[in-house]
């Protein structure tokens, strides 16, 4: 132990909120989590903390071996870079989220012409996305503050997540989820997890907006990412990255860009980090955004992040098929802090990336394959260097949505759209399932003609 | 350390191949995984072993805070209980399996009537099934022996599992599935990594007898779960649980029983920590089988266990969709062994427990709830005790069998079946989605009625 203030004061260190754009430093946070003042996002500061690094990171450590719930799981192992509430751990809702493994991804990394490139793997937690990180935090807050109801507007993700959660918390859970939009495993588990899911007849953005309207009115919590709660849950995996990394920043860190919340919260933590000394220097964090639903790309190339223009948002990554992202501002931050880029990737890139991280044993869904794609354009202006190490942050597991991945092998993907014609390369990846009768020789064939071709 | 044998010159024990019917001990392994004498299955036993059990436990705990990818992986972690091959560890093989979670069920305990439910996850492997214990260890071996093709057949689990870890051992993989009896979820797994897969005109068990023939004739390495190397992964799961209970054994465990290679798996684990004294008393072991897929329910029943009668099998949870199960006189030694019992349950009962299980805001595929079907039989005819500690393994993710739960809840899984009339008790679990137009008034009446209803 150092010198310096113990670890046990410190995580008593009162966060306060904070409005991202009039500073405004309100109490409390109203229904829908706006700024009173400007109507803009709140997000947690910490002001005045200070840790000895080395025993935090011997703290976090250690609790890897612990039998506690808590400890356990990969948020709240990191719990003093967390707002601290008064008896907010005997509310905690935990299903040992995080604990995400990092892969190298050595064929990608040659495609991609880099010497090192892995992945943090968000898909690997309970519900199978990134979004538990922030839900058990937040919905742990809900239950903390003795609401019955929670509800977030969801492509899918997020309402998987908030159903689980809130069904472990014995609260009931209301999904807004666009119709048609969404992937039917997505579906499949706000239903299983005993959600009242409704199905809007609107998109992403317009789930958005009437929720925005029933929290003001009705006792429900909302669980979107303009939630500052859940952002704090996700900034664990930017902390339990370095610690894989034994404390030593990569170069560059990829994550798709969506709703722009998980940017926001990575960024946070890297900043953080680098604030209270856990590392010394910041990796440039990098947003990439399908072409059909690229409002910050535009942001940010077109307006220089002046202001974003809404869109209808078109593309089959339906985890990031939002059109007026809510943590845009927050995002824009994180770029410029860390020295960041922004780039776009058609449909067929999509595909591509994601069959190519599938060839190297790794399934994900097709918004977190955006990275790989994005890095591939990244590499090819120079903004990353060969000898640059490089994480791509994978978001959703391949099982999210595996109608895509069946699409893709069998060659309808693309099948009869704009795209068909430049999806060649695309093609080459395709390994369509083979109809045979039930006998040895025909089985025999089909092996010496795989072995011919590969 | 204690004055007995140190662990590492244990870590030396050799492994034998034994046979389970003739006890013929084989230097090597026929192709098929077969013995050469009587044709029946084979297994590795440790004659002389010993171990410090506290130490064991002293260095498997403290691997948890280790960085190296064996230590981190819940298979590797415990390898000394595993065969000692020289060089072994070179060629392995790992995703960061195992490591799953350990989770209560209150819901289902008050269903069940027991005060005491937990569930071991084996769905949050990194493929979403258990297979992934056993397939670390023996596509290691594949890749060891220099193989350079790796093949199986499988209902959907052991092929994505399989795919996953050749396409990460540089191996070529051959999936032989049955044609339109699998869900689509796995399918896409197996596409995605890159297997060759071959939906062949024939049920499971029809794949199995065209593998067998194959390995004969062609270098391809056998990865059913007749391969003992298999089995020996997957003990690991019946280790974590014990660490996970702090080594004090519960008084049930309950396998869904399918190909019957888990349970016999998760035997073998609890007799040999028992002979090591790694724990006092051995837990009962109970086998549940989907009624329309029960060959050794009426092996046990009907027979004694003297013989099994192969049937065609028919049940919507897929998984254990199998009518001539290749462990089955494994999994007899270790019900007798552990005094566990043999169940069968309904369609209808599969799909109202999985319903349940996802109350509790855990997910899982139809195969795994028959577990929690499995555990009410018991408990009404007073096998296992109110006060009794119960442990469920749930051996699929939600996400394995999407399709399912949907139509469940849409009241479309027993729509013009013979099971339609019994479905009552299920009805009253089923969570409908609601389309709605985009406005608020519809939301909130759909949110009051809800809160009626609750």
């Amino acid at each position: 132990m150092s010198s310096k203030v113990s670890i046990a004061q410190n995580t008593e260190t009162t966060a306060k909120l904070r409005c991202i754009s009039c500073a405004a430093n309100p109490d409390s946070a109203a229904q829908d989590f706006r700024c009173t003042a400007c109507g803009d996002l709140l997000e947690f500061s910490f002001p005045g903390w200070s840790f000895d690094p080395a025993a935090l990171k011997s703290l976090w450590r250690n609790r890897r071996t612990s039998r506690e719930a808590l400890d356990q799981s990969g948020v709240w192992r990191f719990r003093e870079l967390l707002p601290h509430i008064p008896n907010l751990e005997e509310h905690a809702i935990t299903l040992r989220e995080g604990n995400t493994p990092l892969y190298s991804l050595p064929r990608c990394a040659r495609v991609a012409g880099v010497e090192s490139l892995r992945a943090k793997h968000q898909g690997m937690n309970p519900t199978a996305s990134f979004k538990d990180t922030g839900m058990t935090f937040a919905a742990s807050a809900a239950h903390h503050a003795g609401l019955r109801w929670v509800a977030c507007a969801s492509t899918g993700n997020t309402s998987a997540s908030m159903a689980a959660y809130a069904a472990r918390g014995n609260m009931h859970s209301l999904v807004l989820i666009p119709e048609g939009k969404i992937s039917w495993g997505k579906l499949s588990q706000s239903l299983d997890y005993g959600a009242l899911t409704c199905q809007l007849r609107t998109d992403f953005d317009g789930c958005v907006s009437i929720l925005n309207q029933l929290v003001r009115q009705k006792p429900v919590y909302l669980l979107n990412s303009v939630n500052p709660y859940r952002i704090e849950g996700q900034k664990t995996a930017a902390i339990e990255l370095m610690e894989q990394l034994a404390w030593e920043p990569p170069d560059h860190i990829i994550v798709p860009g969506g709703n722009l919340g998980n940017s926001s919260a990575i960024g946070k933590a890297l900043l953080e980090m680098q604030e209270l000394k856990l590392i010394s220097r910041l990796p440039k964090l990098s947003i990439i955004q399908a072409q059909g639903a690229n409002p910050f790309y535009r942001s940010v190339r077109e307006f220089g992040g002046k202001r974003l223009e809404p869109m209808t948002a078109d593309t089959q990554a339906t985890a990031i098929r939002i059109g007026n992202p809510a943590s845009w501002k927050k995002a824009l931050r994180v770029l410029e802090a860390t020295g960041g880029e922004v780039e776009e990737v058609s449909e067929v890139e999509i595909a591509a990336a994601k069959a190519e991280i599938g060839a190297d044993g790794i399934g994900c869904e097709p918004a977190s394959a955006v990275t790989l794609a994005g890095l591939k354009k990244l590499r090819q202006r120079g903004f990353v260097k060969r000898d640059e190490a490089v994480i791509l942050i994978l978001t959703g597991h391949l099982l999210k949505d595996p109608d895509f991945t069946i699409k893709f092998h069998r060659g309808d993907l693309f099948a009869g759209t704009a795209e068909e014609a430049e999806s060649e390369r695309a093609k080459s990846l395709q390994r369509a399932p083979v109809e045979l009768e039930a006998n040895l020789g025909a089985v025999i064939a089909a092996l010496e003609a795989a072995e011919r071709n590969s």
